[in-house]
């Protein structure tokens, strides 16, 4: 064990996350008297921290621990930013302050290294066929839960989860087109409503910073640019549509890093749909996303597709149920699953009938 | 379990392994009275089996099986060719064959399923820098076993193995020159003398196969084509020199499944090293290539590169050991490790010093 230069010497980093030589940054939960959590952040710039990573221990695995206190951001050993101190909160603590009201914007960020999860509500008739088409389309629509019919409980994502008020922003489709939105649903829930939880791209964007790569549009604090494709994914009952994906762009060999990393988290999207020539899939301009923002594509770069959560809503849309709630864009369910877990298969879901 | 069309009821695909939607070719071994046992071949020519897989059985996992008698191939429930009797039979069985001189060519084809080897033997203070720059370049130069110096034995590998006679045919080097072919090396032999068993593209060819997809220069039925690149090694001792790699063309979604089949075999070159425009690695024309056979890349493919094991040679030839001896190209050493314990972990090598 070495100890970081100008930290208390009890400031110990037992578990970097990120490739130090890269200067990608991870946020570290620094916690006085405690070990140096390491804890991948999509919400930062970059080289805050390399210089505290390279004095950290890069051996050692002991449990992920996450903490009340605040956090702070070191730059060569000097503090520059304290931590949002959500980063660092369980994630039944962030659910609660959802629940309160005191949460009711974006996740994105808070309780660091548990998986969030998109949002689809439907009734039970719709909802059979919904299921149908995530478990024929698993790419865009990878399931890490469905409730059971009229129940707001999901057990096997965190205890005593609300799905009525755990998520911060709902929106309300009817025949398929927004209506409205709102921070509690309890009013509209159905006692045939389902629930479907579908993984979401930031724990493998997680990982692939913990790989060492630079994810673009992170490292530009952009929203990631989503594209309409011309392939068709695979019906199910009133269910069909084209694919959407998400773009990044990077150097081939990290393009090769980002194809292995992500094809171990098959649910959260696993491995890309499409690599390289972005027309081949129907993209005319890659510069000009139908969803969230551009970024650039350096010289030597692939553009690498993968399957968007996007998808299911045009879904939504083409089969124009009467009444489907989802999560508003960024406003996720936080749950208990470590996305670490999603790696070494601890967490799996299996779907049953509904 | 549906029976095969024109086939004795007794004849039973139980384990089929290739995709039988993409017509590409795997080889089954047909044995009369017994069940008919999947190894993916690399050597065949697509469709031959397409109709015979479909009507197999895509359920259960058997005991691999090798059999001494001749398999057969069936096109629509139709013998249309015979296996060569190698294909079928144990490596034990093919070595014996090699050391009694009855097999001194090419290795291709024979005991479908098991690893093939290339073989690198030097004196051992040459050896020392050679395991360390192997282990600095595990892309290249991918260990599956190192002998003790003076000792021809490799009992990791088999039972009874000699490298000095179970190779067919061996390439003398002096000075990092060729200088002559042998089938035997027992008088070369040096009570000094380190063997390095480097894993071989064999596998995980057969392994892309497996996987449905079309390998292009098996299905032209040529040697793959091989580049020197403008990538240089991580040098060791007195060993050095830039990557050499070889590429495969695959449309995109195909590319993405082969970083993602080969990047669990990293005993045999693992995820490829490069990924579309060939002149960002030096490669000025990708269709010449520096050894082996060209093959076309269609419109829409990615040429998609691996490391290759004749990195290494170009290494020797570099360094100019006094002496050193390998296989000659396609005369490998059959070893009894199977194909599949490189991807289930059964097989590890933990290389230690010499």
């Amino acid at each position: 064990m070495r100890f970081l230069p100008n930290l208390p010497k009890k400031w110990r980093c037992n578990r970097p996350t990120a490739d130090h030589l890269s200067g990608v940054c991870s946020i570290f939960d620094l916690i006085p008297d405690r070990n140096i959590v390491g804890a991948v952040s999509n919400s930062f710039q970059q080289n805050f921290l390399s210089q505290l990573i390279t004095y950290g221990d890069l051996t050692g695995s002991p449990p992920f621990v996450t903490h009340g206190l605040p956090a702070s951001i070191f730059k060569k050993g000097v503090q520059v930013a304290a931590l949002d101190p959500a980063s660092a909160r369980s994630p039944a603590d962030v659910r609660a302050d959802i629940r309160a009201g005191k949460i009711r914007g974006h996740t994105s960020g808070m309780a660091h290294g548990f998986v969030q999860a998109n949002l689809v509500i439907l009734p039970k008739p719709w909802a059979e066929d919904f299921l149908q088409f995530c478990l024929a389309n698993p790419k865009p629509c990878p399931l890490v839960a469905v409730g059971k019919p009229g129940d707001p409980a999901l057990p096997t994502l965190g205890p005593g989860i609300d799905i009525r008020t755990d998520v911060p922003k709902y929106c309300i489709l009817r025949d398929g087109q927004p209506v409205g939105e709102s921070h509690d649903i309890t009013d509209l829930w159905g006692d045939n409503f389902v629930s479907f939880l579908i993984g979401c791209s930031f724990s493998f964007e997680g990982a692939l910073i913990d790989a060492g790569l630079e994810v673009r549009h992170i490292a530009l604090d952009r929203n990631v640019p989503m594209f309409r494709t011309n392939i068709p994914c695979e019906p199910a009952g009133r269910f069909s549509g084209n694919l959407v994906v998400s773009m990044r762009p990077f150097q081939a060999l990290d393009a090769i890093r980002a194809v292995e990393v992500t094809s171990r988290m098959p649910q959260v999207h696993g491995s890309p749909v499409h690599i390289g020539d972005p027309s081949r899939i129907g993209i005319i301009d890659v510069t000009q996303p139908d969803y969230g923002d551009s970024v650039p594509v350096a010289d030597g770069e692939l553009p690498v597709f993968w399957a968007c959560g996007v998808t299911p809503q045009l879904a939504i849309a083409q089969a124009r149920p009467p009444i489907a709630i989802t999560h508003s864009p960024g406003c996720m369910l936080v749950t208990d699953i470590r996305d670490e877990s999603l790696l070494d298969g601890d967490f799996r879901f299996e779907p049953g009938p509904i």
